[in-house]
């Protein structure tokens, strides 16, 4: 028999098979039940098929979870096979943007005779760092970048370092200076990224950039490259980010923050947890929009989303799995199968905002080449 | 008679004389009742003396609110003559912070023969601009600062307002410049702005010192005054804020936004609701400490406080009364007497935010003048 209740959100028998019914937002407007994530119904004897119908009538998707003895699925239910969000595919998003920047970058060439370069600067040898630069000037080949590097030894001075910077400040054929990250530790990080030109700042680590970010009626030169590519992917995907609740899980100053600031000057209302939030899972879990930028494998679980929000994951982690060639796989800061059945539209890992942080930078590189074309500068620093 | 109930939170009979329980966090641990802010009982013919006396066994602090019918204070009520929060004396606080400004003056004077000057540009002629000028002038006088200030026409060249920023940018005695806003329309505020030495930026407006307020591992040589004095009042009356929730409402350059980034920076999980949020009130509910900066007046009700919170109002309006003398009085963006039934601490208009704000100025000035004394520049701008 199938028991129904408008009092109470979980009457289950753990033991029986259970049907899952995933509430519209806006469905059961005058009863309490408005709102409730997800209601467990019992069923034995009685086909489950009054209450599918019921549940149809009320405009619920319903969807029966587990277990051989489904309902037909002619009375409006499907049997579960894999998460229930849509996939949000960075890849094939930033393979557009590429196309798009390649294209522009003809048309700039033809109109003003005007390459975009980036110049990447890397100190030492970490295997991460070479990869990463390998794939940024294969990425700036692809689009019709000029690339232009510098590969300097882990004991290179501070002084050293900043007269690089200072060179590509200098050279105009140079409309983006990227230093790779981290440096090493004898050379000040700040005094580094302070030397970089606010004109050739592609990262927009820059605190000029930075409180440009943060203040009504100013504009940044440019936006950093990660937190850039996540409201990409959300503008792309055409979600609503207006009068929206979203959450930044982690606030560094590459992600976390810019994201939220972000957010917050398109007019959502922004909460950004982090490790000394003591809830930090009941504040995510009413954001519409997530964004998870903790950098700690899959602590982010199903838990923590809200019904149909849509899950933003940069982390990328690698974590043991024995079944794998590697003997790892990539994960996110997503325990990705619990936030995908709750999820409306998620990122995955990898193929989710990776991609899009080198498409933004290409993106930002085009701007500072636009807007060299066209004689505009900062006329600072 | 007096009428518990275990179920409902609000049994009341407005005609008969009422009591408020106020519970404490912790009460009730098993019931629904738990985190209910304020229960309401009908009471008649029988003495209030049963409930009270349940309310005390369960820990409650039992107050009667009105009417001369009051059960004897002896058996653990106590009459309510005002607000259940205490207030925050903002003149106070801020005339220390202004005795100990003057006492480090003294000090300086006598060091470093060098005297605190604060440079103040007056545009134009607003009553309100030009009583605020004064009154900076005068608070410069008493803690011993020179100051020094440029009043000019309404109808003054961009250009010419440059003039007399640069002249105060390169002028050794002047260790903090602030232009009165907000300036007339022909001026690009932006500009003027910039063109401040972030080095003499005491009213902490510049990009570069939003840009390090925001960002990890940065600090900005000058903090914005209100919202620094927000924090100043917290911290004066031991307010713990890391893992709080913090509440900020408005987004402004001048105090949401940097009020904020400062609770955010002391590890608070940060709110910051605003014109496109839907539900400010709940999420307002949810904050241990409430910065209300919409500049509504009265907009904060009680109903947006949490029991127990902290509320800063900065806001400061004009009511009209016509039992005032002026035919209006002085309101905040904050409901006080409701707000104040619910609050641990609150602020009052005027005498809370307001003399803290010049109290800040005079501090920011302060370290400008430490800092060139001790030879320290931003060097840069």
């Amino acid at each position: 028999m199938c028991t129904s209740s408008s009092a109470s959100s979980t009457i289950w028998a753990p033991h029986l098979h259970r049907i899952h019914v995933i509430l519209h937002p806006h469905c059961w407007p005058t009863t309490d039940l408005r709102g409730l994530p997800t209601l467990r119904f019992r069923f034995a004897s009685r086909p489950a098929r009054t209450f599918l119908a019921l549940s149809e009538k009320h405009n619920h998707t319903a969807t029966n979870c587990h277990g051989p003895q489904l309902p037909s699925p002619s009375i409006g239910c499907r049997p579960r096979r894999g998460p229930h969000a849509r996939l949000i595919d960075g890849k094939a998003i930033a393979d557009t943007i590429r196309s798009e920047i390649a294209a522009e970058v003809a048309a700039m060439k033809q109109q003003y005779g005007l390459t975009p370069g980036l110049a990447v600067v890397l100190v030492g040898s970490r295997k991460d760092s070479e990869t990463y630069v390998r794939s940024k000037k294969k990425a700036c080949a692809e689009v019709g970048f000029d690339s232009y590097g510098t590969d300097l030894p882990a004991d290179v001075s501070e002084e050293e370092l900043l007269k690089v910077v200072e060179s590509y400040n200098a050279d105009p054929r140079v409309h983006g200076i990227l230093v790779q990250l981290p440096l090493p530790k004898h050379i000040s990080e700040k005094r580094i990224l302070d030397a970089i030109s606010i004109d050739k700042d592609v990262d927009g680590f820059h605190p000029l950039n930075i409180g440009s970010l943060a203040m009504r009626g100013r504009d940044p030169l440019f936006v950093p490259c990660t937190p850039k590519g996540c409201i990409e992917l959300l503008e792309r995907m055409k979600v609503p980010i207006s009068g929206r609740r979203a959450c930044v899980i982690g606030r560094s100053n590459i992600v976390g923050m810019p994201a939220a600031l972000l957010l917050q000057r398109r007019d959502a209302t922004v909460t950004m947890v982090h490790s000394k939030t003591p809830d930090a899972q009941r504040i995510c879990s009413e954001a519409d929009i997530v964004i998870a930028a903790c950098g700690v494998a899959e602590m982010v679980t199903g838990d923590w989303i809200k019904p149909g929000a849509v899950v933003i994951d940069v982390g990328i982690n690698a974590k043991d799995d024995p079944t794998a060639k590697k003997g790892y796989r990539l994960v996110g800061d997503v325990e990705f199968a619990g936030a995908a059945a709750k999820a409306s539209l998620i990122t995955p890992v990898p193929g989710g905002v990776g991609p899009m942080t080198i498409a933004m930078l290409l993106q930002n590189t085009l701007e500072g080449a636009r807007r060299a074309a066209k004689g505009e500068s900062a006329g600072k620093h």
